[in-house]
């Protein structure tokens, strides 16, 4: 793979690379890591690269690697740059023939969403956007039993994701995480919600297996002084009365990367906690509640989640394997492309509808919380 | 005490007399348990009652007990009953010289709380409302941080009440809790809202130290043919920017009685969760959580915590202990009100103020659920 | 019920008294709370006791009570004495025809046990050992389980009973409740072996169903100029090959109350601790893990269990109705043996046989560690 | 590097070579994976290795990549076979001037474990043996701890590893991983205790900083037929009155991989599990516990934590992780041995020395398991 930004300073760059090398079928090759020169020299030198493949922009190197010669070439790119970063690159990445991983949210609008889906579609490229929460195997086994209806009808869903990280203004104190997350600029038209609330949504959307339909959005601005929403509840109509609540924060103070989601049906409800990631809790109404867990060595776990895991239950998985499994799942299909083959189950990863949908739900989470709340459809 | 309700399959009412004889400082004398006289019968039998002060109607209770000789005369009323029956006999036991302890919501309507109200301050009797999750130590212990400002200034409340046991139709068959909490006649304008949303939104307000100024609700009959709601979301607003949410649900199958609350301020977080009552958890930004814990033998627990608590830390302390607090704290205010004494801290549980605030909250909420969420005040 | 102890900074007497209270089966009238005469009287007028029915000596308060009247006689007699002390109230009582309660262990030495067995015998009196901890009802319902041979013939058993508040020399400072513990006068030959490890022992033998048959035991005097152990290590051998471990300590600094249990059998294996006393977890080989919740609502409790829950699941029950499940079965057994009735569930409490147990476990333990360890059987 | 064994079926080779690769400091570049061709050769191809350097034998392997030229050669050997092909390939490649890493227990004696670390001694090779448990950094942060003084002078180490895979004769029915750990020819004098009390017994002399003088054991073969232990109690004699148990089960069914560790200390307490291995808990006498946490971000979690964390707080890091960082320090400070530095933090991992350790214990386990339980030193 090739990858753009990711270079020092970066936190996700490191996760992306870590991610794509675990399983030992993904090898970078080529990076445009900073937009600094000396930054992405010094990441391409940690990484072992060859330096002639370590470029000063992202443009430079899409347009280099692209006239390599096969065996060569980078099958896809990677792209772990700011928000407003991700749709050009995204975008002539697409048009040059590579596949493309991307980090969320997908893209800056709605408009740019639809057009990178259709580029997308177009050039028969495939596309990861890392909401990585749904890498986890037990997430995938929660929504394996959703959607199997073991918990029947779903009826109410409740998602979470608080942070504390931006409790104080650390933006103005040389923070680069909190700097870009909090201009707009770079940002886009939301913060908390943007950064953490879609990862929320997307995995709403994944366990239940059901559409948000409407918002109806509460945003604050906590911290003075912050242009973008760093706090926010909202209330999620799928339609046929099934309501949810997201709530996303960056001001709950203490809090470490508390994201979490519960999911009632008339039949049984189920709870996943990512900090305790290994563990799926489903409650029945008659019978005593089960703790379902990670690990290949246990019946009971159904059939995608013995597929994500690596080891025996009880050595505990994180989130770098949960993150390793979108760029497993991605590699494979690769391969099956390339193969000429189906790959139905290692498909598993969110693509670019997934990314249209992020956006979808931004647009409307915005417009409902500058209405007084109103119940916004999207 | 005299009771009102609480005869045989009733579930709170052994839980008041449990509660009110846990310290020693309460005698159960006489009661009118049922308006079913066999059944009413039965239960002071098993309390070891006095026949002659087993009575058939509360009226008869009122009007009898009020005549005996003050070393006789029970100091106060307890009433256990349905919600439609809260109001006549706390107005007639109060007129009639009785301190009056109360389940929750206070009563019918904003309309008669105000008149309650105004009747406790004419009377100068004593009124306990039992909000009884005020009573655990470690309520009692988060408030007194909030309020101290250890966590800062509060910027976000999050309380919940979920439960799982009327996911299904059960007042159809026989279930007679169900049965009255679902018929607007006894239960009042709300269900799940009125039943437990009220004690959510007490916690809220007695542990933030905050008062809710406005509410976004939405309310769901989840369960086909039920008139009242089973399950809602709410947006709360405490002024100055200061938000949260509330959720109550009796339809999340498979929860027992999960009430919990997070609060953070900008120094810090905290979380309790009533199914482990003896913990509350404490996050900072700068340094590890910590877990504060019940127990008299345990500094560090602050003044409150400790006056409410029996026994040394480790020894778990549960439902009933905190429903005693407030049994015990109610009773130790009539012994100061007799002697003439005042009793700051032992002043401290529920009372009619809270039932009126309860009543204005349910009015606001049913009033925005019915109009598409728009934000009402109260 | 009389009380012999229990006068004012006892610990464990109002406990007594909470436990005997709750359910209303049982009225204090009379007492011996303390050889001061003065703590004596104040913990009887705190009590609301008949001044003459306050006693300066427990032998006065036996002869006396036992000249009264059926009808104003209390039907049996609590002795919650340091340990020399349980040994000759327990014996008078029974002599003078009272049932009794005591606390544990039994008494000084197997010697004494025997004795007070043979008086039980002899006298026909019901007798109640307050190895509280079994009166958890997820305690009876883990009994319950491995009886009924859920998870298949015993193998291993694990029990820990660790606490921290004797981790410094707090004799030398004044805690009464650590002096006499550390005082071989009156704690006997055990220290922290005799105060928790019997109960350790004494929930094993309960949950597991087997009996111990040696021991090999390493003691310790970690605090210098401790004269008794507070600390220790026991391998537990049940015969058939079934072992356990069984560790004691007041000296795991930070620790509370930290008791707990965990059997393995071929089938299946379960874990409880007494901190969260309203779950047991139930392993198994081929299945997710369940959690078994304390309810009077939750089917799947089996019969026992919901026998000895005053409230739905969800609703916390602690130590002190644990203990007052003893209290109550044991009253029950009164009436039943007055009413010339069997009780057989009721009769569900720790009695004499423990008593005598726990004082072979005792001498064997201290055999054993003073011994280098040897395996002594018992 | 090179691998010796871990061919498809193996449990432990995929776990190290994503280890080894995760932090991109070290390839894979040759293998003898299995003594079965077909085995070897498939996966060499999975891993996408040159089919010139996937070998029939581990002595070929050695033989042929010490000749090839510096640039090419591995720096290091990973030995991950069963235990009776440790010593022979450890020291043959040692020999041959690769470093070594090697999975434990180190090898069949304690004699070959003498002659191996004479070896590494006169090669002046580097030596790691993956007791990976000590790889997490909350385990690094507790011995930090330990070694500090911050919990004052230990007093009681209580370490458990409990499985329950074995709690059937699964080596009969064609479980591969049971057949050789159950056979002495190939898993040596001990069974459970070899297999995972080895780790035990390292996790608690790393923490604690101590060395066990001597133990007391109590061995068993539970399931009919076994030959070699599968549950196994001790007694741990570190001197000076400082005692410890180590519990090491395969028979406690249900369990996943269930490792724990608490010491305490005069002047506090620590507590880690392996199935929650992001937080320790350090417990006080006199304030609240406190939980600290893996993360990057976060303070207070001392110096050496985060240099073994890839990301913030709240991103579960888990098994996979650990055992990378033994990989990583052993590639930094195979690095620095190359540059001519000396690399102290980072050469913070188990090495011979360890095994050595371990194979005294085991010696000493056994010798003390066949004579009654006598305490044995070592």
């Amino acid at each position: 793979m090739g990858m753009i930004g990711g270079g020092e300073g970066s936190l996700i760059g490191p996760v992306h690379r870590m991610a794509a090398r675990l399983d030992g079928l993904t090898e970078l090759v080529c990076g445009a890591f900073s937009s600094d020169q000396a930054v992405s020299s010094a990441t391409g030198e940690r990484e072992y690269l060859d330096r002639s493949r370590v470029y000063d922009t992202w443009q430079e190197m899409i347009t280099r690697e692209k006239s390599l010669s096969g065996d060569l070439r980078p099958h896809f790119i990677s792209i772990v740059t700011p928000n407003h970063l991700h749709y050009g690159p995204a975008k002539m990445a697409l048009e040059a023939g590579f596949h493309v991983v991307c980090d969320k949210p997908l893209c800056m609008s709605v408009a740019e969403a639809i057009d990178l889906h259709e580029t997308v579609e177009r050039t028969g490229k495939l596309f990861c956007l890392t909401h990585n929460y749904t890498g986890y195997p037990m997430v995938k086994r929660a929504r394996e039993m959703v959607l199997g209806g073991e918990i029947g009808i779903v009826r109410k869903v409740a998602v979470e994701y608080l942070q504390g990280w931006l409790s104080s203004p650390v933006e103005k104190s040389g923070n680069k995480q909190a700097e870009w997350r909090s201009d707009p600029a770079r940002a886009g038209i939301a913060g908390a919600m943007a950064d953490i609330g879609t990862h929320a949504f997307n995995l709403a959307e994944y366990v239940s297996g059901l559409e948000v339909k409407a918002v109806s959005a509460d945003l604050h601005s906590v911290v003075p002084g912050r242009l973008l929403d760093d706090d926010g509840n909202v209330i999620l109509h799928f339609g046929n009365g099934v309501c949810g609540t997201l709530l996303a924060s960056q001001i709950a103070t203490g809090e470490e990367n508390n994201l979490s989601i519960r999911i009632y049906g008339d039949r049984g409800g189920i709870s996943w906690r990512q900090m305790e990631p290994n563990t799926v809790i489903v409650m029945w109404p008659d019978k005593p509640p089960q703790m379902l867990r990670t690990g290949t060595s246990f019946t009971g776990s159904g059939v995608v989640a013995p597929m994500h895991t690596r080891i025996p239950a009880g050595h505990p998985e994180g989130f770098i394997e949960a993150f390793a499994n979108l760029y497993r799942n991605f590699a494979h299909n690769i391969i099956a492309q390339m193969e000429g083959r189906s790959n139905d189950i290692m498909a598993d990863y969110p693509g670019i509808y997934e990314g249209v949908r992020g956006m979808k739900f931004l647009e409307a989470v915005v417009a409902s919380g500058l209405n007084n709340s109103v119940r916004t459809s999207f």
